[in-house]
C-alpha cells in the first residue's frame, strides 16, 4: 500500500458501502471501510432471526472476512461522528482520518414519524439485536400467558401487532404466524389458539406497494388464509406497551408491537449539513455525487435521486448495489479527469414471500406467485448469502422448518436490552 | 393428566435436571421442571462459543421443545425465590407451587473466592451470555489494538490470561490460541503475533489435576506448542481491567482475565437452610435424599456425597447424569414404600481436548493421547448435542474451521452487558 495513493473513506459496510470496497479492489487508492458493527448484515432475512427461524450468526458475516485478501483496503469498527468537508476529514469514535474521496453508504434506520411511545414501547426491525429483541420478546410473552389467569390480559399478551404492510411487514407477518401455528402451538400444550391474534396493520389502502394489483390480491389473500388481520387505513398514534391506539378512536388491547412502516436515512446524514430530500435522504446528481462536494459521492438508502419520470430510486439492496458499481467506476475516472458515468437503474424485479410455499414475483413482464415463485425468492436469498457455510446452515435450517413444521431457534437469551 | 397424581418439581433443566424429568415420562406423575432460562445449555461445549467456534444457538436448544412429546410435564420459565420445605411449597418468580417431591438440579456456578476486583473486571465462563460476553470481548481488543499507537497498551490489549488449570481453561486456552494464531492473523493484516501473549495461570502444580501424569504432561507440552504461557504457582489476587496481580507480587498488563478457577454450588443452595459440604454444595445421603427431608433429592454440581474412599464425587455431567437416574427410580420408590437405591458411580472416563487433533483420554485403563483421543471427544460431544439439526451444524462449523483454519461466527453482536 503506497503512501501516495489517494485514500477513498466509505462509511457503511451495507450491500452499497461493501460493493464499492470490492470493486476498488484493483484501483491505485487506499481504502478505509467504516463500520459501526464487525459484520455485514444480510437484511432481507431479518425477519427470520426476529421469528426464530434462523440464527443471528446466519446472517452476519465479519467485514474482515470477506474483505481478507484485499491488500489495499483497511476496516476500522468505528461510529462516525463528523465531517469536515472542508478539511476533507472525519471525525470518528477512533480518532480522525482524512480522505480524497468519501463514499457515504449508511442506509436508513426506522422511521417512527415522532410517535414516542411507539419507539419506546415497540420494536423496530433492522438491526440485529432488533431482530433478536424481538424473538426474546414473543417467546417470552408465550411463557407468561400460560400461567395468565386473566383472560382479558392472557388475550393481549397473545396479540402481535405489526405496523407496515411493505415487504417487510408481510414477511414478519406471514413468518410470524407460521411459527405461532406450526410450532408454538406444539410447545405450549395448554396454550388455546383462539387466544392469539396476528394483526397487520397498514395506513393506506394496499400491500407490497410496489407490486402490480393481481400480486398484491394474492398476497393479501394469503394472509388471510394464514389467520393474519389485515386492516387498511389503520394508522398508529399511540401505543403504552398494552394497548395500541389507532387514529380512528380503536383501541387494540396488545403487548407486542414491530414497526415496519417507515424508514429514513441514518441520523448521520442529517448532521452533515448536506441538502436532503424525503426520509432525510442526501440529495445526489445522476453521478452519485453530492452537490459541490465532486469528492463526495451517496449510494443507496442514503442517497436521494429521481429516476426520468421523477419517482425516487426506492431504498432497496439492488439500487444500493448498482449504484455501488458506479460509483466505484466514476472515482478513478475523477481522478483523472474524465467524464463521469450517471447511474442508470436496471430493475431485475421484485420477490416477496408470504410463507410456506407462497411468494409473489414480478419479474420484467413476467407476474406469478405461488410455490414456483418462493423456490425462487430462496435460491436468490441463499444465493446471495456471503459466505459458504451460511448458504448451508440457512438451507438445513429452512428444509429443517420446511419438512418438520419446526423452528431451528427459539431461545431467550440475552439481546442487550 | 389426572389431578391426584403427587407433583414432582425439579428445579433446573441442566444435564440433571432434564435427565430426571425424561426419565419420569411414564411414572404417575405430575412433573414441573422450573429454570431461569428457556433452553438447556450444553456447557462442555461454552468454551467454543467464547473463541468465535460455533454460535450460542448450537448449544443451547429449548427445553419445550426437547420434553414436547412428555404428557406428564410442564416446564416453567421462572427463578426459585425460596423453598418451604415445611408446607412443601415453592416461591417463584411467576408465583407459588406446591409440590410432593421436590429434586434440586440447579447446578454451579462461577466462584471468584471473594476476589470482588476480578469477578467485577473479569469474566466467568459458565453461562451463554459469559462466552458470548467473552467472544465479544476479545474481538473488540484486536479492533482497538489495531489502531493503538503505544506498544504498551496495545500489548496488554493483546494478553489473553486465563485463570484455572481445570479442563474449562485448558480448553479455553487451546481455542483461544487457535483463533488468533489460525485466523484473526488473517483478519487483521497490521497486527504483529508478536504483540499476542495468551497466559494459563494455575495456583497449584498440575494442569488437568484429574488425569494421571503422563497425560497432564502431554497436555501441558501442547499448550506449550501453542505458545501458551503455562505458569504454575500463579495465584491471581486482583485485576483492575488492565492489570492482573499476583499474590508473589507480579504484575501482569492484561486487559482480559477469563476465570475459571473455581465453581460453587448455584446461589439458591445457600439460601434454603439445608446443611452444605465444600462449595456450598448441599449434603445428600447415598440415596441422594438430603437429610430430615425424605421428599427432596439433590443431584449433579448442587449434591455433596462422598466415595466409599471419603472423596467427594466430581462436578461432571456423567455424575449429574447417573445421579439423575437413580433419583427418578427412588421417587417412585419412595411413594411405594420400597427400598431405595443407593448411587455407585460408574466412572466411564475423562476426555480433554486442547485443540486441533489433540487432546487426551482415560478410559478405564485405557490411557492415549493424541489425534485418536480427539476424534474421540468429537464423537463423544456431537452425539450428546441436543438435536439432530444442532449435530449436523456443529458438524459443518468444526470442519469448516479444520480444513479451512477459519473460525465461523467472529461477531460482536449485542450481549446484555
Amino acid at each position: 500500500m503506497s503512501k501516495e495513493n489517494p485514500r477513498v473513506v466509505i462509511i457503511g459496510a451495507g450491500f452499497g458501502g461493501l460493493r464499492v470496497a470490492r470493486e476498488l479492489n484493483r484501483a491505485a487508492l487506499q481504502v478505509t471501510l467504516i463500520d459501526r458493527h464487525n459484520y455485514h448484515l444480510f437484511q432481507p432475512l431479518l425477519y427470520q432471526v426476529a421469528t426464530a427461524g434462523i440464527s443471528p450468526e446466519e446472517i452476519a458475516y465479519p467485514v474482515r472476512a470477506i474483505l481478507r485478501k484485499q491488500r489495499n483496503l483497511e476496516f476500522r469498527l468505528a461510529s462516525v461522528e463528523a465531517v469536515d468537508f472542508s478539511s476533507q476529514r472525519l471525525q470518528t469514535s477512533t480518532g480522525e482520518i482524512s480522505y480524497d474521496y468519501l463514499v457515504l453508504a449508511m442506509g436508513s434506520e426506522t422511521n417512527f414519524f415522532g410517535l414516542e411511545s411507539v419507539a419506546r414501547n415497540g420494536f423496530g426491525l433492522k438491526e440485529l439485536d432488533d431482530a433478536v429483541s424481538i424473538r426474546n420478546h414473543i417467546l417470552r410473552m408465550f411463557e407468561v400467558a400460560v400461567h395468565e389467569p386473566d383472560p382479558e390480559i392472557r388475550r393481549a399478551m397473545l396479540t402481535f401487532v405489526i405496523v407496515g404492510g411493505g415487504p417487510t411487514g408481510v414477511e414478519c407477518a406471514g413468518a410470524l404466524a407460521e411459527l405461532i401455528r406450526l410450532v408454538l402451538i406444539k410447545d405450549y400444550p395448554g396454550l388455546n389458539i383462539r387466544d392469539v391474534r396476528i394483526l397487520l396493520l397498514e395506513a393506506l389502502d394496499k400491500v407490497l406497494a410496489p407490486f402490480p394489483e393481481p400480486l398484491r390480491e394474492v398476497a393479501a389473500k394469503t394472509l388471510w388464509k394464514k389467520y393474519i388481520e389485515l386492516r387498511f387505513g389503520a394508522a398508529v398514534i399511540n401505543f403504552d406497551g398494552q394497548c395500541v391506539y389507532l387514529k380512528s378512536g380503536e383501541a387494540i388491547p396488545a403487548y407486542t408491537l414491530i414497526w415496519t412502516a417507515g424508514v429514513s436515512a441514518a441520523n448521520l446524514a442529517g448532521r452533515l449539513g448536506l441538502h436532503q430530500g424525503r426520509q432525510g435522504r442526501i440529495i445526489v446528481k445522476p453521478t452519485l455525487q453530492v452537490p459541490d462536494h465532486p469528492q463526495v459521492f451517496a449510494i443507496g438508502d442514503v442517497a436521494y435521486l429521481e429516476d426520468s419520470q421523477g419517482r425516487p430510486f426506492p431504498m432497496m439492496a439492488t439500487v444500493a448495489l448498482q449504484q455501488a458499481t458506479i460509483a466505484a467506476k466514476n472515482i478513478p475516472r475523477h481522478m483523472k479527469g474524465e467524464p463521469l458515468h450517471n447511474f442508470i437503474y436496471d430493475d431485475l424485479g421484485s420477490l416477496a414471500t408470504i410463507g410456506r410455499s407462497s411468494a409473489i414475483a414480478q419479474i420484467g413482464h413476467f407476474e406469478f406467485s405461488g410455490y414456483l415463485a418462493w423456490l425462487m425468492w430462496s435460491v436468490v436469498h441463499v444465493y446471495q448469502l456471503i459466505g459458504f457455510r451460511n448458504r448451508i446452515i440457512v438451507l438445513i435450517n429452512w428444509a429443517w422448518d420446511y419438512f418438520l413444521y419446526d423452528r431451528a431457534v427459539r431461545l431467550i437469551i440475552p439481546d442487550g436490552t
